[in-house]
């Protein structure tokens, strides 16, 4: 321990200071990307609801894709995912972006945090539980109805007044468990669920401990579920204060060869390392490090807002487009029907000759091949 | 930069006396370890030549499998391969292990060494070239005659009389270009010439430029050919001091990343971080880091000679293992072969049959299926 010197210890404090200073100044010029990106889905929830709703009502959008998008889809907050083992540092990640503890969190080295929990923005402090969740208009969770009550009883939203709040929403997840255990103790579809939220989320966080790196079965399945979603993905390498700098080393390094391996992308996942709660450091080796990683870190999520605003521009424009071939294409089948008697059979022919369907309205529509279902 | 304190100015000076006290310790504990090594390799020599050697000749193994040994073959020094692109310092490195200059060495920044260049032992300072080489009994490079002239052109010994290299002998190769141009210029099978040598190298040291990471088609060959040897594969990220420590984690991230994918091993690869030569370091970050990973490294190579004999024996073992099966096969076949006529066809016969034959064989001797061709 080279660096244990009035120098080093004068940087502990600095680190603490620096922490709340860094989340004041997040707060500041938050409000003005929000402001932004507000305006930018309002605009684009307006001309969902006046123009494209009623075309995808018309020609049953709902029943071939996904179902229509209600309003809290668009006012939904930037939502951050977090994934890990149990007890990598989930819940106390949370607490220290936020700057304080929330309701119902629980710490600990057993498996702590059983259930997924939306910690979101609310004027009081309150925990509410699943199934009123689901069927909440003003909440975009009404899709996880279909994973059954033995979930939503494993679902809850812990709302409380924090600024950081005001501009997102974190999910927790129960720690991946290893093994057989984490399939039958859970009653649900653990990988499943974790995909549901994936798809919605506007960054993916995945914790790993640096003390004690494991990368297990279940936890490898997560991650190939999260495969459409590399864009979105960062890794977190926490408590990389409780080894010293060589050690480190080898665990980053062991991480990266492991997720090289397992995600296909040539672009190397962005890993920040440090210990991200509100304890001093263990080994003081890394300060300067953890303290760039951390401020890289914070930047990422002011940018969450703005990130999240063009990401729902960019859903719309593939839903239209999907809408727009699909109402071709029904609108084509529905004018070959015949009027009265032998419509069974007509059917029949129809769905034995779509691929070739699918030329003819590409062709008379010039629609792009990509769009059409494959 | 935290750390351009006096603290650190100190350390400077203590990276460079500790290098030349460790290459004296290196020497000391070496003279044990080699006269050990020894001791196993002349009797496996002795064993070879009074035993094996004359199966072999008989049953014309080296027709079959590969040449018969010669004594170069067991009295050739431990070796260590040095593999990188252009300009990351392999030639530095070498005159950084060996503690001095070696006749021959060109260092800079554009492509310098041209050639295979085998660093060696020599009561004085000379040049060998390729070709009296490849024809010099006491020397193991007979086998790179199949590779022609216009490779042994490109080759050579240096010799210098250091103490180091009484008991290792270290290859310099021309730093791996990107694109065409490698294979074009060359004029003989770069990829195949690096084979032979990995075949035969005891370690094979991989080196990476920690300010310009790239690892282009033709290393990313190299690599792959490597594949049978992960066991010997150590890399070096050389040149680390010349970016600040979050740039080197970065950096040492996208190459275990891209390492991973490389290589199909789930154990993760051993990388020395630091900056191999005798300068002073540029950015002060990392240097207890450099310090303990050159330590480790230095430890590596001290286990050199033990680990060379160990693999001596069990190539030799493996070897045998060959030579005994394929004795039986011959004698079996050759029984089968009738005395006057119909040879042809008879020989035509057993060849469309040899599954067979390798069945019967093995059942009748109770050999091991594995050590049979495939």
């Amino acid at each position: 321990m080279v660096y244990k010197n009035k120098e080093s210890m004068g940087r502990v404090t600095t680190h603490t200071v620096s922490i709340s200073k860094a989340r004041r100044t997040m707060a500041a010029s938050l409000d003005e990307i929000v402001h932004n990106s507000r305006a930018v889905t309002d605009g684009l929830k307006k001309m969902y609801i006046s123009k494209i709703k009623p075309l995808e009502k018309k020609y049953l959008f709902d029943e071939f894709h996904s179902p229509l998008l209600s309003e809290a889809d668009f006012d939904a907050k930037p939502t951050v995912l977090m994934i890990g083992q149990y007890s990598v540092g989930k819940t106390s990640f949370i607490e220290y972006l936020l700057g304080q503890k929330f309701p119902g969190a629980r710490v600990g080295p057993e498996p702590t945090t059983d259930r997924f929990m939306a910690v979101m923005y609310g004027d009081e402090e309150r925990i509410v539980p699943g199934n009123a969740l689901a069927v909440s208009p003003d909440l975009p969770y009404g899709g996880l109805s279909m994973f059954g009550t033995s979930f939503l009883n494993k679902f809850e939203a812990s709302q409380v007044p924090c600024k950081q709040l005001e501009h997102m929403t974190v999910i927790d997840t129960p720690g991946i468990l290893s093994g057989e255990k984490q399939r039958i103790s859970r009653g649900y579809d653990f990988v499943q669920v974790a995909k549901w939220f994936a798809e919605r989320a506007d960054m993916i966080l995945l914790l790993f401990d640096a003390h004690k790196l494991d990368i297990s079965d279940e936890f490898q399945r997560v991650i190939e579920v999260l495969k459409g979603h590399d864009d979105k993905i960062r890794c977190v390498l926490n408590k990389s204060d409780q080894i010293d700098q060589q050690k480190l080393m080898r665990v980053y390094g062991a991480l990266m060869w492991s997720m090289g391996k397992v995600m296909k992308t040539p672009e190397v996942m962005r890993v920040f390392i440090g210990s991200f709660w509100d304890q001093p450091l263990l080994f003081n080796d890394n300060a300067a490090l953890f303290e760039k990683e951390r401020s890289d870190l914070m930047s990422e999520l002011r940018k969450l807002p703005h990130n999240a605003a063009i990401r729902k521009v960019n859903e719309l424009v593939k839903r239209v487009r999907l809408a727009k071939v699909h109402a071709y294409l029904i609108g084509h089948l529905r004018d070959q029907m015949p009027m009265m008697i032998g419509k069974d059979r007509k059917q029949q022919e129809l769905i034995a000759t779509l691929p070739q369907v699918f030329r003819e309205v590409q062709k008379k529509y010039n629609l792009p091949p990509g769009d059409f279902p494959s």
